[in-house]
């Protein structure tokens, strides 16, 4: 199985205005990506709008993603569904597509117990197989969420393997870690401080702002890594301001309007969600040049 | 244009295991339903469990109503999309398969704010043409809210006719009748007391329930449209019992567990929904013995 | 023992600069709200700023209100704590001071379990011996709720009489009235629609707005026992309005506002309390002004 | 001034049935977390019960722990009110009563807004002139919040000199870091995983958990300080699991039973407060042991 671990951005999804994956420009940024030094790729995450997303244009994201990665790193494909049958469905498709692991999310409109939760997770995993899943769960944003005891029992299944937890509660990270002892490896989102989910014991970073600072989340990682913590943390400081931009606009909205500043023709985020509004790119725009301007870590 | 008055039930959406609309199932249980003399039939509301089906079963059951009812009552068939470009689609594919009116829907995963709200629900009004909208709201399953001056831009649209609002906030509907001065005709849900929501000025009652009680929510309509209130109310309290469920089981599960007890075939909630357990079916049944029990009301 | 029905005003607690009750202005209030024939009075309600009052103030504010009222009508004071045995000390005083009745409100910092809110509302029951009590929950401004499972087993306690529920679910204070079965008089609060939860069962209104519009209060409290309900709804549409301002502003800010309007020196809200501005005041001045133009209703 | 860092732990406040404050049982836990060389003492806090103490027991525990500590470290004493006039009056006492610092609580029953929130602790800090304020801010139990941009305006006040924020969200606390720029030195509560906060530059630990383990606190102080983060972990993970028992059971029951196991008389939280259970004392027994068994660090 691959390894999870290290720097797995979450990628944007570029749509042309009659609603195709615009598979070239997505490509340019895998390339920058991986230029950058990325340990793998997450399309269809939150920032990769799968909420706005139909079967089809979910479906050929992957598909590009895998083409244009070819193989040099592993792709994590979120699959997002509020029905089992559904998540199978996308699992059976998204391996089929060539994709390396899933990002398992649930959608829910009712409310869901813990046993219809695990039911959900379980049924993803068996269909899996020999691909690893990634537990996803952002209680900001989902109408469910995964309990402690669910989180450990999960963890038991081999194809569970690791967990991106996307509240802002960092001392749940810990806990998670604690319970699962060594079954999950655990990835920071964008609402928590990497460095510090490292310190914890995470495993890197997963999230939408390392599209725009990959090759500083890199290094942030192998720092980490190499115990270097103050000269970690000193990075860390510089990267922060542009998470906390991501609290104030939506992911989604705030990569992509990141990305085009540095030159990829991404597009906005599907109406009706707003876009970044000209204040706000002012602030993306200065956060990402004194980013820029960072002295540089030797490894 | 039809007139948005009375009793429609929020029609359940009956499966079988391979995903398949049980048309024959749903048919018999609209015939029964025109029997008892409901106004209107609303499939894909919450109870029609809109947010676990796909465009394809979605449309399907929308075709099989329109069918059954053969225009003896006008069908509210409810568009809920992310994207403003998938809620016109579904309002085009509605219309053509010979829908009424619209129930109109704003699913989120990111915050929207309200110029994007309007956008949404003004898109579908737009698209809807000579067919009335029904804007539905349900802050405790939705992601996002309609404000009061959202509503009352929106109801300056001349397709936008009626709200349906399904929070427990039972001023909030004398709110927007004061606030769009009978441009909205506003109907009870599930969560509020309809004898108290047409005392305030409701023009009915368009709910789950209503496919297990027709008979009883047609008389209630009646009783209070007639200004005899202390008889509607006798008949309320005989009916709220059923209401307090719907909080305690979610709406479709506790629909398709009654119908189900009155003999309609249609399954449970789709999976990783929970069913109603065998205490609750319990609760269901005594709740529907004591209801259909009560003493007559002659009109 | 006294009778549990009709218009209970909230009162405001006005204070000098120096935290001294100024008792002659709550004399004046007093004398006017009977002369519009209220049916009882309520100090230390949240409009009374019980919260912001030490022990001192508290008691003064009681028995300023005893004394102005001289038996005319009743007096329900409310007693509000962290601990039961600094409630069983209020109910102590209030009872010495000459009040009436009880209305008793459960502050909490951590959560209380129900075992723990039922011991607190049994204990001032207890204390209050022949006096009544009236429940008060509000989970808008308060930290615990009260349970429909507690509320029942609480009913039957002969000294708890009746529940005044400040949550904005009316469907909720239905479930009340079915659950206790007539040994608990509701009454509704300003969040409610008095006109439909008398509809519903009702015995009347207990909440700040009364101060401010006293007779026609109690007017709509007529109409309503009478069951001239269309009368009703065409007063309650006047009156709404100004429900409506107590959810923008807070009680206590909003009827110290109108009170100063209308002639009567009560100053503002203790600091840091926000009081009304400028535009608030305004809409305040309009909504009494339209209400005091109103067509009378004959009795 | 004093120097605001290291471990600070909230005391309980222990009574008897009578509600006087045992102060010789106070004395004895002050002496042992003296011994263990905890830097400072912080009374009145969450799990010092200010939110169920009257005026009176209150300054008594103020006194009594100046009074044991002789001078020996700092005593921070917590202020809380919901007026500004009560917030001074407490100021004013423990400052003649003896305290070193003001640990600083907005409580609050109507929403507040910031111009409120400013006023308040703005007014603390002029009277607390020479005595350091920590601002306090526990948005899980008190109804109020401190926004970022409130915080940086008060941390240009001479006399507020740290922030102890009891939210889980850990990246806030790096985003006060950010805009304080050095003026706000920021504690972790029991909510954070302390490691974590001191890697983010936070200055130590003020929290109650710290009362049943100083030693071990003071020891993962000292790690953290000298930059030896992976003991530092390493010892974090031993001392996790007490504080996830903070968010089973209320931090006040919590420290109280663990205080009992460790031979302090304290009693229990006051009544209608729930006390742990039985089998929460055997879960607190357990970690307390597997704590004292943890291999040593040396400095």
């Amino acid at each position: 199985m691959i390894e999870l671990r290290g720097v797995y951005p979450y990628l944007i999804s570029p749509l042309d205005d009659s609603g195709l994956v615009r598979t070239e420009v997505l490509g340019n940024l895998i390339e920058h990506l991986l230029d950058c030094g990325v340990h793998g790729l997450a399309p269809l995450g939150s920032t990769g709008e799968f909420a706005y997303l139909d079967a089809g244009q979910r479906l050929e994201v992957v598909r590009a993603t895998v083409q244009h990665s070819a193989g040099r790193v592993p792709v994590i494909a979120g699959v997002a569904a509020t029905t089992i049958s559904d998540a199978v469905r996308q699992v059976q498709a998204y391996k089929q597509a060539g994709a390396d692991g899933i990002l398992a999310i649930l959608e829910s409109y009712f409310p869901v117990n813990d046993t219809g939760v695990e039911a959900y997770f379980t049924a993803i995993a068996d269909e899996a197989g020999d691909m690893p899943v990634v537990l996803y769960t952002n209680p900001q944003f989902q109408r469910s969420d995964l309990s402690l005891p669910v989180i450990a029992r999960l963890s038991r299944h081999p194809a569970i393997r690791a967990i991106k937890d996307a509240s802002t509660n960092t001392g749940r990270l810990l806990s998670i870690i604690q319970k699962t002892q060594g079954k999950l490896a655990v990835f920071a989102a964008s609402s928590h401080v990497p460095a510090a989910v490292m310190l914890l014991g995470g495993v890197g970073w997963m999230a939408g702002p390392a599209c725009l600072v990959p090759r500083q989340s890199v290094m942030l990682y192998t720092l980490a890594m190499q115990g270097r913590w103050s000269e970690a943390m000193a990075l860390q400081q510089q990267l922060w301001p542009l998470n906390q931009l991501f609290a104030r606009y939506t992911p989604a909205a705030t990569v992509k309007a990141g990305l085009v500043l540095q030159g990829f023709d991404v597009g906005l985020p599907l109406a009706p969600q707003p876009s970044v509004d000209e204040p706000g790119i002012e602030l993306i725009r200065n956060a990402l040049t004194r980013i820029s301007e960072c002295r540089n870590f030797s490894e």
